[in-house]
């Protein structure tokens, strides 16, 4: 599967909590890997996955995602990531016909909301809420596999 | 779940062969990880296995299977894995009460065969057979995840 998304930073005085239709806690970590490639581990809610994603082109890149038990996720965390791991709380919400998410960071990134949509084509058009502000899509420093042991990027 | 491994070299003059009950196709990659787990990409007959592996401690890991598509697997094998492969035939053996396999590699490690079993404990005992040969469970360059790009290490 092609996974095609844009990325936006979020206006913290605006109501955008109030539209969230579901809201998740997930934990999740990365296998280190040579560049290339990454493995990511994650719990969400009650659910464990694994994401094998191929490298970033464009707005583009393969993806491969696989359930697998949660308890398997979090011994994977605990062991394999080197300890270190993203927590966040996602929300979704609907806008315009599409489905957004907003990544609400706790802990190591506290104060960091990034909005994503994604996409069936890269020209693909799309309404953007009037919460979403500065485009990140294309700045690795908000790339999920990046966070991990580095400062918080802008949150503005 | 723990990983418990014996491998032994196995004599090319000897009749190994003819005690095999299956045979299957295998092809397998890496996604390049750094030192601390192995992410396995694997081709079996017609069916796809992502397997992620600890560090080797002794002769025990941790290991996480998960079955996937094969047509995934291919994918994956083809634009992560480096284009590097590495392709056997795995031959199921029963001896003694313990099942066993002997991998006949092809391509690049063409005449290295590799006998091995997997036991519940470091010291369970086990008969080994009469065309087992030398035992290099712990030599590195045996291990899968080596001898791919590596050049082959001695067959006998």
């Amino acid at each position: 599967m092609k996974e095609i998304e844009r990325k936006f930073l979020v206006d913290h005085n605006s109501d955008w909590r109030a539209e969230a239709v579901e809201s998740k806690q997930i934990s999740q970590g990365y296998i280190p890997t040579l560049p290339g490639a990454t493995v990511r581990v994650r719990v969400k809610g009650e659910a464990g996955f694994l994401t094998i994603k191929g490298p970033t082109k464009g707005i583009s890149r393969s993806e491969f995602e696989y359930s697998i038990p949660a308890e398997d996720a979090r011994e994977m965390l605990e062991t394999l990531c080197q300890g270190r791991a993203i927590h966040k709380i996602r929300h979704v919400i609907h806008h315009g016909g599409h489905e957004w998410t907003v990544d609400e960071f706790l802990g190591d990134h506290d104060g960091l909301l990034l909005a994503e949509i994604e996409l069936g084509s890269e020209d693909e058009a799309f309404d953007l809420p009037k919460w979403a502000t500065r485009e990140v899509s294309h700045d690795s420093r908000y790339f999920n596999s990046n966070l991990i042991g580095a400062e918080t990027p802008p949150t503005v």
